[in-house]
């Protein structure tokens, strides 16, 4: 019977136009080395699982502490700010889109010709749900290029508009801005949101957090997938004034009363209490990314200045199809953006040495032509 | 250095006339008899905890799966449609939002004045969220008054409109409506969504997802924090055609691609294993509830004829915010609702017999005249 309904009649004009953000695959199959998402290669923290195993499994009965006051508190105290000034969500996309919602201006009802400077900006290459949100919220964009070393441009970025978006380091390049670039930035318009998405700082960026006491018109949002090993427990956060945090809660009160459950509270509140842990495991990812790095650039590829947990490399005598797709038949998963610019880059993940040591042995064989017979 | 900034000033227009939905109290004080949100006296099942307690908290590290397959094939199992037909999410307050942004057109540009066809209908008592998520997304809405007797106007909802949600049991009434006029209500513009929350439909409805067959143009939405004791894992879930699913996935893939976390899909997937468990705690919550309706009504109390798990009642010789004082002073609290027409009727969640127990002790000391003294 649903095959002769076409119920998309019942579509309306915003969901007809939609284009979504496509994530990175998650194949199930064995034995691949999965460097297409940036995960971490390491486990969560011990206590994160003392925390779930301890966890009293009947009160997941109740409904949550919608505040998620006490792991606003410990991540307030870690980050040495105000519980105020913290807001927890399902993953910081989630966070990402309500402060689209919350900061930036729709399209006016008459929908005249928009003004540049009504516009907000983000790179050109840069994570590429901030031009999903934009269309989903009607928000106008401009798009700023990023240089020829793929070096976000800040002077064009301080140009007037509405809003800034910029992930530091940016994605998928892994180039990191720095602090002074940031303030300049959140100074040339106290009146405009700078909205710094921190997803890959602790791999070797400098946080904004030590902004905040001098710009309100700062937020920074971060998430526990990366650096924390939580990518499956799905919590991301954001700091900023206490006006911002208030505005996200409006948005999100707006929309699911209860978006973290018990066992994310509880889960995040542990990883965050592990420090010993996080040390550890994201200075053997900068080791093992140094490492890579290296051997990288020793068999011809040209290797973007990475302070993330990936590299964005190019091999100047094979395009990144070419290279996905034989990284691919080695069961070996990288990303490939088939997009202007970066079609012939590579997404590396960090993994673990041994990962990275079966990449690195696959490229060799890939970029290696076969001797001649006869 | 906050205490003099007004980052208020970065708000965009949306968030300062937002004015958002105000979920129950979630009160930490022990020893409460908590009857005012409407959780599941009794734990999850038995499988819920084995699941958790089995999941190999390393693959923490890893995204879950953005489609949830497993779970969608549980539960497509378990209500005999196909997976293509069903649509998880972060609690079904979640999903509700995704479905007032798929389906119901905002305000046009020119904002002209509104033809009441083109507004959606809900009833003017009902869950509260609906006319937050209408505000949120600029969809004109109609509030369809209920009858002196708080029954839903069947055929005042059936005149032309824009699409028609309905929760089924209402809230917080919790009458219900039957199949033979959802039926109707369907029929009446197959063009025109119809939106089913069958938030409570488990304690004595009957589910429209017998009337999928004949009608592409139902979506119910369920939730797995009543009948399944998971309020606290926020996991809700839709059933419709596929195309219908399909708009809710664009919805979703343009907000956030991984709605669910992965303890929240294995334990969403062994709460409908166990089948035995969930027979019989509800079962005995309709008992209670039946047992607490025969006291109420003895003690003087009107009670809707609800089918939910919860009652609502008024006492002809009482306010409902001097009962709902006096109750919360014996430490039982029970949600009151400050709104016209039901400002004199208290909300009460159906708990376990010994809560009932303490609530009825409770009324009786409040109803019952202190004798006087000389």
């Amino acid at each position: 019977m649903y095959e002769q309904s076409d119920a998309k009649r019942l579509w309306n004009r915003r969901v007809r136009t939609l284009v979504p953000y496509v994530p990175g695959e998650q194949p199930r199959e064995p034995n691949l080395v999965k460097l297409n998402t940036n995960e971490n290669p390491y486990p969560p923290a011990p206590g994160v699982q003392e925390a779930i195993r301890r966890f009293p499994i009947d009160r997941l009965r109740l409904y949550p502490d919608p505040a998620s006051a006490d792991l606003r508190r410990s991540l307030a105290e870690y980050y040495g700010v105000s519980h105020e000034q913290i807001f927890v969500g399902n993953g910081s996309d989630e966070i990402l889109a309500f402060a689209f919602q919350a900061f930036f201006n729709p399209l006016s009802a008459d929908s005249a010709p928009v003004d540049p400077s009504e516009c907000i900006v983000f790179p050109d290459i840069t994570y590429s749900f901030y031009p999903v949100y934009a269309r989903m919220y009607d928000i106008p964009y401009r798009e700023v290029p990023l240089d020829d070393r793929f070096r976000i441009q800040l002077q064009l970025m301080e140009l007037p508009s509405a809003g800034i978006v910029l992930a530091n380091p940016n994605a998928p390049t892994g180039i990191p801005v720095d602090l002074e670039a940031l303030r300049r930035l959140a100074a040339s318009d106290r009146n405009r949101l700078l909205l710094v998405d921190e997803a890959y700082i602790d791999f070797g960026g400098q946080s904004a957090v030590d902004l905040l006491p001098e710009f309100d018109n700062i937020l920074i949002v971060q998430t526990l997938s990366k650096s924390r090993s939580l990518a499956g427990l799905r919590v991301g956060f954001a700091i900023g004034a206490p006006a911002l945090i208030d505005a996200l809660e409006r948005v999100r009160d707006s929309f699911n009363s209860y978006t973290l459950d018990r066992l994310a509270q509880v889960a995040a509140e542990a990883a965050f209490a592990s420090s010993a842990w996080f040390e550890k495991t994201r200075a053997q990812i900068i080791a093992t990314r140094e490492q890579t790095r290296a051997e990288l650039a020793e068999l011809g590829f040209l290797v973007l200045p990475s302070v993330a947990n990936f590299l964005f490399v190019h091999h100047p005598a094979r395009s990144g199809s070419e290279l996905y797709q034989a990284l691919r038949d080695r069961s070996i998963l990288v990303r490939h953006f088939n997009r202007p610019r970066i079609s012939d880059f590579l997404r590396v993940t960090i993994g673990t040495d041994q990962e990275m040591a079966r990449l690195l042995t696959a490229l060799r064989a890939i970029l290696t032509p076969p001797m001649e017979t006869e």
